[in-house]
């Protein structure tokens, strides 16, 4: 009914689009990163933006950009131990170019390994202290017997550019709706190639529907990315009404969200009410540790920006490793977790305070064939729906306070208001946000270029 | 101690007015309405109000009055397979006039069962759509043979009145306190002849204590009684300070309390503190569906009125069916409801905020005879009431706040209160209601047509 | 890390302490209690007052001093039953001088024994109405053959004083921290011998450390001594910002902090921080029943004064008998009560408010060589705090806030703190209390003579 729903086989969609992008070697910059933005674009469209190494993001400063194009360690026979070409983990991320020989006992500290899980490659990054290093499972470093090694790291770590990319999509208001995706992992699929998915996916699912907010998504490396990204865009972080961070979202786990620093703000209203209202699910509040919300809501901010997961990350054994694959995450869960993503919005659009126009008792719903006969939705939870809306419609309580209140889907609850809109028996109280003149109507790449005219407000 | 108390064997005679009433086939108009009001009126003064139908209440009008001689159906030998005789809940309530022959098929549309619970014969209506039917047990519907029936409904259903009694009891103010009960329906022991005999004796008990806030009982047919009187008495309903819905008052189970939409009213505290000090207890939040708080609590309204049951409507499995007899209810049950309504106001009544007059550290109360020698009341708790009213009389703190925090009955902390005002150790701060003039003191039946003076207000 | 600790060693000191203590006969007045703070002040310097009999406190007047040489009833054929000197529990608290021969009969209603713990001695006490009376264990009383006995107690109720003790430690503020004692139980040993030991080595420790806080110890008889102490003390009173009771601090069980009345002062939440994130623990809110808080939150005082304990009072089957004895207190559970006053004591010193100097984003910490190589305390909690310190320093969130959030000790959170200071990240925005005026010093003894200047406030 509501047009907040995951497209039917956008699931598989999405898992074939994880497939694709799975082999590439991501980082927070270089071509991995590029590549994955362009795989993306062709789901919706995305600008990409680079920014120069050495570039002031408020304390700190865009690093050198990291490629690569092949590692390896030979044993003494010449026989490939550990092939960069198996798995982009086997390579710490960001390491120095290296070609030399050595012995075990040289090689052994810059060979990582998860003794507690003897058989995954572990993910390791080393971004901004210059070194290099191999990553590999317990059981093949236990079986590396002495001798002399010969070690190639054909990498480049040189002046270049950071690289995000953005899907604006403009609302009636210029208040914005901000999605924000890590997109700098390589060889991971729940971390975070299942948030890039679906952010993709939700960005073009919008792009077909009216909007009262402008949206915009940004896929960006982690950390580094949204400090660049908010050095570089102050006072478009300013119209940022409400923000999600997306990650790890194809897992076989229930949803989880975690709370802006506010706590309170609409935003985490309405992921709270949405995941409550489908099943299994858990809250967390912030903390100052996790995504990019660290930065987002870093006191100088304090954006309303929460972030959305299924299980957290750290809290699965999977977590930064090679068993982090393809077959670790699904496309039902992609599909239920883009399904949350644009319920979450609806309500963010959708939101409105109402009047009961007969406040006085009940009105006879039945007179007027509401009270059954409302065909599809479930019939008790719309007739409920309409009890509570007119019941909390005093002007002071918003269709979210009355869904949260009812324990009612949103949805539901909008089309219990719309029912009786129709029925004349409810009137909005609040304004609509302005039409906003075409001439602010923002080009999809130029918004950073372009000045505009400060936020009308829509709340 | 307490006035407020249950009188010893009320919970046997109420059982047995509820006997009395049980075989009176009621409605929300006609005969068998008024004849149970006139019942009730045996235990305490109920004055009733005749509307005619037509008459309009907001967004209703009162129905047609329907009344009925005689139903049943018989065999094509002339055996009555269903008589109304039997049980006045084998005619679907509200059921227009019919006498005609049919073949099973054409008259398996009006019969009624609970497949679910096949010897129970449940209770149905049909207020708002003119429609006629039977309702058996589902082993009695699938004993029909095929064949030709008999069916033969005697009932009017005509221009008349809507009927509700009123119990005005007087008080020092013009605030009320309103006891709403509703009485529509036919051979039903808990949903309500359990909350009208509740009703009655807790007016009957009132009637002999000295009041501050006048007390309205109003016995009226669900849903559209509270809506015609509403309609009718917007003023009166202005001065309603506290009020509570009885329903469901005589089973086996704890007591629950079901807040009014404001939450937190005066009457939400008393009702929780009272149940919950007399041991297991359920306190649920305002919805809008279950009796007529609904409509008390309509938006445009919004009264502070809640609702006590024992065990929930729709939450037991004898609720509207024929199980819902006259053993389901205990006298014991309905003398602890007594007891619970009266505790409740109690509170209202004399909920007061006093001051410590030695209010720095503890007055020696040994040497005033009341630490021990207390006579009667527990001991304990009354030595406790004692150091909790002192220590939170700071004129911020009422008597219920103590005994909310304290977790010791109003009626102890009340008379904690009373023996520290008698050492001089304590003194109340708030006004006592003024006097009402005599002149504007109201016979019964009359407050509706002679306009009360604004209340004065009493807290 | 922290200076705020319990000295290592000083658990057994303590127990140590409360062995010299046990035999000695205390009393609410008289030479046993003397002889006691005599006693602690080897630990730290307590200086003595003496109020003399008939001195008005608010409702009441310092009683008779009692002092007792011995006490013994011994039968028929002269052999002493009960005797003081085997535990100064046999004699009831308090009692009049006797010296008479009676038969069992006559006997038995000044003897005192708890059937259901037939083999301990009960505590008991008649201050307030003169009396006298023997405990014994039950199984002592059911031996008692018919026949005539002579008793003895060989005491003293006369005009006299009633004597307390201060340890006054000067701070930069005349802002007071009171820890008070209750020290008139005779030999039991959890309550309230611990609380004695606790209290002095908490002087002792805080008299070697800078103070921002004067802090006032008192050593009172329970209820008589609160009551005399704020009746001589009304100005200090109003000046003490943060209090602690402490009892029952060396028994097996685990932390528990009663709340002020206020419940959400400052100490509430300070103490209760620190149990939190101790572990095991209880937080129950004030009841007007308990210790010497009763009095210092009464509502004509009000003040912010919470209790220590560990099993609280009467929750211990040993509690108030001579199973309360040296061995059911452990110099373990001693010195973790010492620890988690001076953590405490740490919260109410330290609590600032910062600002961060670079609250947009995450500043780099790994180039400022904080996040890792940390020396010392947890990494993760001390990395974790630098966080939280970060995201919640905007100027409204003190150190406590910050650490009740976290979750994280106050002492990680405060070093966190001082080594983002020290990164010229964070600057504190409150002010620190102004120094004191030498000529303001108080000598240790003196404080209640001469006036003390008006409070600065250093909060």
């Amino acid at each position: 009914m509501t047009l907040y729903a995951a497209p039917k086989g956008s699931g598989a969609q999405m898992h074939a689009l994880a497939r694709d992008l799975f082999p590439i070697c991501r980082s927070i910059t270089g071509d991995g990163f590029r590549q994955s933005l362009q795989r993306l674009g062709q789901i919706a469209p995305i600008a990409l933006t680079e920014v120069p190494t050495g570039t002031r993001a408020f304390d700190w400063r865009v690093p050198k950009e990291w490629n690569i194009r092949e590692a390896w360690i030979a044993d003494a026979s010449g026989r490939r131990v550990v092939d960069f070409k198996d798995s982009n983990l086997h390579v710490v991320n960001y390491s120095t170019p290296i070609r030399a020989r050595m012995s075990l006992a040289e090689l052994r500290p810059h060979l990582h390994s998860r003794p507690d899980q003897p058989d995954v490659i572990p993910y390791r990054t080393s971004y901004y202290a210059e070194n290099w290093g191999f990553c590999l499972s317990h059981r093949a470093l236990e079986a590396l017997s002495d001798g002399e090694y010969e070690v190639c790291i054909d990498s480049t770590l040189a002046p270049g550019h950071l690289t995000y990319g953005e899907c604006l999509l403009p609302g009636i208001s210029t208040d914005e709706i901000l999605i924000s995706v890590h997109s700098c992992h390589p060889s991971l699929a729940n971390d975070n190639l299942s948030g890039m998915a679906v952010g993709a996916f939700a960005a073009r699912a919008l792009g077909e529907l009216p909007r009262k907010h402008t949206f915009r998504f940004i896929f960006i490396p982690g950390t580094i990315g949204s400090i660049t990204w908010l050095a570089q865009h102050e006072s478009e972080a300013r119209r940022v009404r409400h923000g999600l961070v997306l990650s790890c979202l194809g897992d076989r786990g229930h949803s989880t969200y975690k709370r802006s620093r506010r706590g309170n703000a609409m935003v985490d209203r309405a992921a709270a009410h949405v995941i409550k209202t489908a099943g299994e699910h858990a809250i967390v509040d912030f903390t100052p540790y996790g995504y990019d919300e660290r930065q987002y809501c870093s006191p100088g901010f304090d954006l309303p920006v929460g972030c959305l997961t299924r299980t957290r990350n750290g809290e699965y054994p999977e977590y930064h490793t090679s068993n982090d694959n393809i077959d670790f995450i699904t496309a039902g869960s992609l599909e239920d977790s883009l399904g949350k993503v644009l319920a979450i919005v609806e309500v963010l659009e959708h939101d409105r305070t109402y009047i009961n126009l007969s406040p006085k008792c009940e009105p006879q719903l039945g007179r007027r064939g509401l009270y059954r006969n409302t065909g599809g939705t479930n019939p008790a939870d719309f007739e409920m729906g309409l009890l509570w809306v007119l019941n909390m419609s005093d002007g002071r309580h918003s269709l979210l306070d009355v869904a949260e209140r009812a324990g009612i889907p949103f949805a539901t609850i909008r089309s219990a208001a719309d029912a009786l809109c129709e029925a004349s028996l409810l009137r909005a109280v609040d304004r609509e946000p302005p039409a906003r003149n075409h001439a602010e109507s923002l080009p999809l790449s130029g918004f950073a270029r372009s000045p505009l005219a400060p936020s009308g407000g829509n709340r």
